[in-house]
């Protein structure tokens, strides 16, 4: 199963792609960011962001997308500039017809570490140890959608074992 | 000159199309509201926002959109749902090419009564006044619509009357 894993963002949003075989075997295929100026008009932005992830759809045909939940407790102009961002995205997940998961941050750190105050440091540590890489994903956003497609993995209904 | 307004929202986006011929003559051509249900998946709701913007575009060819900015004195939770929302109208704008202006509510205010502390009522008025209708437009969604629209007619350079 090829699960795409999004933190979103305006002037970065983090994306990872896993194949999972079963919870236990989760294959890293390939992470990265999506970066955006501030200086550059917002309809320009999202456009970017709308692009980058309808490029890494066609490529690697995930069939599932997990995406991180809204945090409200951020100032309310950075929730405007992650809720425009995510807007564009929910809606390019869409337009491609494939089904969306969304988790709330203490949701994933569950799923990774089995605590729900874990640290940034811990939540990277766990996504290198389940994906067997040799260094911790860079940057944290490519890290934290590594994160939410584990958190995906990890909440499916495995219905046997592949 | 024909331009849609939009006043986005989550719950309630308003949209209204207007056609200019100046400043000074402006035929409201049609407006109206997109309602989703608080109960329905986000992925739905923005699905349908853009569908139904997508309808609007095809059927009114509008030549500028013109869009309210985030106001962010309000609760996080309800920024966050503007924000989604104006992010997949404004994404929706962008994949038909179509040039987008931003105002922001005083902005409007001063366009349309020349006061930038007028009330909703004020505003209503001016709209029903500038349009030659007979009532103030419902509902009050549609109506902050039509004002972003006239407020772009009148902010536009009129390189000569028509």
């Amino acid at each position: 199963m090829i699960v795409l894993g999004i933190d979103p963002g305006l002037s970065l949003t983090g994306w990872g792609i896993v194949d999972a075989f079963s919870r236990d075997k989760i294959n890293p295929i390939q992470y990265g960011c999506i970066k955006t100026m501030p200086s550059t008009p917002l309809i320009e932005r999202l456009q970017r962001v709308h692009t980058e992830i309808q490029t890494i759809i066609n490529k690697y045909k995930p069939e599932a997308v997990a995406i991180e939940e809204i945090f409200f407790l951020k100032a309310a102009r950075s929730v405007a500039s992650v809720g425009q961002s995510r807007g564009a995205i929910v809606l390019t997940i869409s337009i491609n017809k494939l089904p969306l998961f969304e988790y709330n941050p203490r949701t994933v750190k569950i799923a990774l570490t089995g605590y729900g105050s874990a640290d940034k440091h811990q939540m990277q540590r766990m996504v290198k140890t389940f994906l067997k890489l040799k260094e911790i994903p860079r940057p944290d956003d490519a890290a934290d959608a590594l994160a939410m497609a584990i958190c995906h993995v990890n909440t499916v209904k495995w219905a046997s074992k592949r």
